[in-house]
C-alpha cells in the first residue's frame, strides 16, 4: 500500500496527456517547438485550471517544473521517433493510441483533480465539478488548438466517464473509505467506462440533432 | 426595495446563460453529460473569469455550488423536454430563444460583474472592462466549444450593449447613486440596447471587410 | 542606462499586440466595440495568463488600467484610420503589418514575462515556460477568436523564437548578467529569429503530416 501511494499519479497523468498532445502535433505536422507547446498545454492544462479555480498559487508546475520537463521529454521523444515508428505504435489505426492515452489521462485526472479539491475542503458537488473539469480540459485545449472537433462534443461517452470517476471517489470518501482506495475505485470506474465506450462505441442517447 | 435587493441576480444570470448553453447543446445533438458540461461552462464561465482576474479565491461556485446545481438542472430539463417541446419553446424560429436567453444573461452579468469589481475597489475603467468581459465570456466559451461563429464577432450590437451597461453603472455610482439603482439602470441600458439590436437588426458602422 | 530602464516595455508590448488585434478586427470587418474587445484581449491576454499562473492578484491591468486604455486607443485609431489608410500602412501586402506587430510583441513579452517570473523566484525551466506562454498567448487568443489558423500552428518559426528569447534571458541572468542587459539580449534573440523567419520563410524541420 505504502508503495502504491508513493506512485506519482499526477505526473503519470500529465505524461499520458502530453503523449496525446504530441501525437496530435504529429498528425498536424508541427515542428519540435510546436510539439513541445501542444504536449505541455495538454499535459498541464487541466491541473492548471483546477489550481486556478481552487485558488492554489502559484499553480502546481510553476514552483516545481518536473511535470513540464516530463511533457517536453515526451514531446521530443515522439518527434524523434519519426512517422514510421509512430505509425507502428499506433498499430495501423491512426489516432487510436491518442484516444487511449487520452482515456488514461482522463481517468487519472478525474481522480487527482477530485482528490485535490476534497483536500482543499470544497463541497461534494464542487469536487465532482472540479474533477470533471480537470479531466476534460487538457483534451479540450489540445483539440481546439489543433482545430479538430473536441472529443467532448462527439457522441461517445467521454465527459460521462470523468463525472462517474469523480462521483465514485467523492461518494466513497464521504462514506469513510480512505482516500487512496476511493481514488483507485474512481479511476477504475472512469477508465473502464471510457474503455468500453472506445471498444464498443458505447454512447448515451443524444438529443436529436436538427442541423 | 429590500425585497428587490434579495433577488439572487447572479444565480438568475447563471441560469439564463446555462439555458443558452443547453439550447446550443440541443442544436449540436449532445448527450446528457454534454448538456451538463456546456450549460455549466456557459453559466459560470464569465463569473469565473471575473473572480480569477480580481483575485477572489476560490472562485464563486467552488465554495458554494448552488450555481453549478442550477446549471445542471437547467441542462437536464432542456434535455428531458425533447426536440418537439424545445422547438415549441423556440416558437418556430430556431436559435431565437438562445439569443434572448443570451441577451438577458449579457445584461445581468454586465451589472453583477461591474458591481463585484467596484466592490473590490478597482478603478472605473477596470470595472467597465471586467463587467464587459464577465458579460461576454460565457457566450464566447459556448460558441467556441460548439464550433459556431461567436456572437461577439457578428455585426449585430453585442459587446457594445455590455460595455454600455457597465459604463452606465460605473458613472451613476461615481455620481453617488446607490449600488442597486445604478445596477438597475445599467441592466436596463444593456438589455434594451441588445433587445433593439435583436428586434431591429441594429448594428454599428463596421470596418469594410476585405476578405 | 537609467533612461533606458524607465522605458515602459510592458506597455509597448501591450500596444503592439493590441495593434495586431486591431488589424485582425479590420480584416474581419468588425465594429468599434469589436475592435476594442479584440485589441484588448490580444494586448493584455498573455500578461493576464502570466499573472494568474504566478499568482499575482489582481492581474496587472485591474489595479492600474493604463494598459487597457492603451489598447482602446490603438483599437479606435485603427478603426478611424479607415480601410484606405490601413491598406497604405500595410504597404500593399495584407497582414504583413499584423505579422510584424505580432513579432515585436512576441519578443517584448518573452522578455517581460520571463523577467516577472524570475522576479517571483520561480525555477529556471518554469521561467522559460512562463515567458514562452506569455509571449504566445495573446496571439493565440486573437487567432482563435478571429477564426483563423493560429500563427503557432504554422510551419514558420514562432514558438521557437519566444522560447529562445526566454532561454537566453534566464541563462544570462543565471550567469550573473544584470536583468536589463539579459532582457535586452533575450529580446534581440527572439526578435531577430522571428524576423528572419518572416523575411526568409525560415522553418524548422517538421513532422511529416499524414492527413
Amino acid at each position: 500500500m505504502q508503495v502504491l501511494q508513493s506512485i506519482p499519479f499526477e505526473t503519470i497523468g500529465v505524461a499520458v496527456f502530453a503523449l496525446s498532445g504530441a501525437l496530435m502535433a504529429a498528425h498536424k505536422g508541427m515542428d519540435p517547438f510546436g510539439f513541445a507547446l501542444l504536449a505541455t498545454l495538454t499535459g498541464v492544462g487541466g491541473g492548471t485550471l483546477r489550481d486556478l479555480l481552487i485558488g492554489i498559487r502559484p499553480v502546481f508546475w510553476v514552483g516545481d517544473p518536473t511535470d513540464v520537463l516530463a511533457c517536453l521529454i515526451v514531446a521530443e521523444l515522439v518527434f524523434v521517433l519519426g512517422p514510421r515508428r509512430v505509425a507502428m505504435m499506433e498499430g495501423g489505426r491512426r489516432g487510436r493510441l491518442l484516444l487511449w492515452a487520452d482515456a488514461l489521462g482522463l481517468a487519472l485526472f478525474a481522480v487527482t483533480g477530485t482528490g485535490k479539491a476534497l483536500a482543499a475542503g470544497v463541497p461534494a458537488l464542487s469536487a465532482v465539478a472540479l474533477g470533471t473539469t480537470t479531466a476534460t480540459f487538457g483534451g479540450i485545449i489540445r483539440d481546439i488548438f489543433a482545430g479538430t472537433t473536441p472529443l467532448v462534443l462527439r457522441q461517445e461517452i467521454y465527459v460521462t466517464a470523468a463525472a462517474l470517476g469523480a462521483s465514485v471517489m467523492v461518494a466513497l470518501q464521504a462514506a469513510g473509505v480512505e482516500p487512496f482506495l476511493s481514488g483507485a475505485a474512481g479511476f477504475a470506474a472512469a477508465f473502464t467506462l471510457r474503455a468500453l465506450a472506445l471498444l464498443r462505441g458505447w454512447s448515451l442517447p443524444a438529443f436529436p440533432r436538427r442541423d
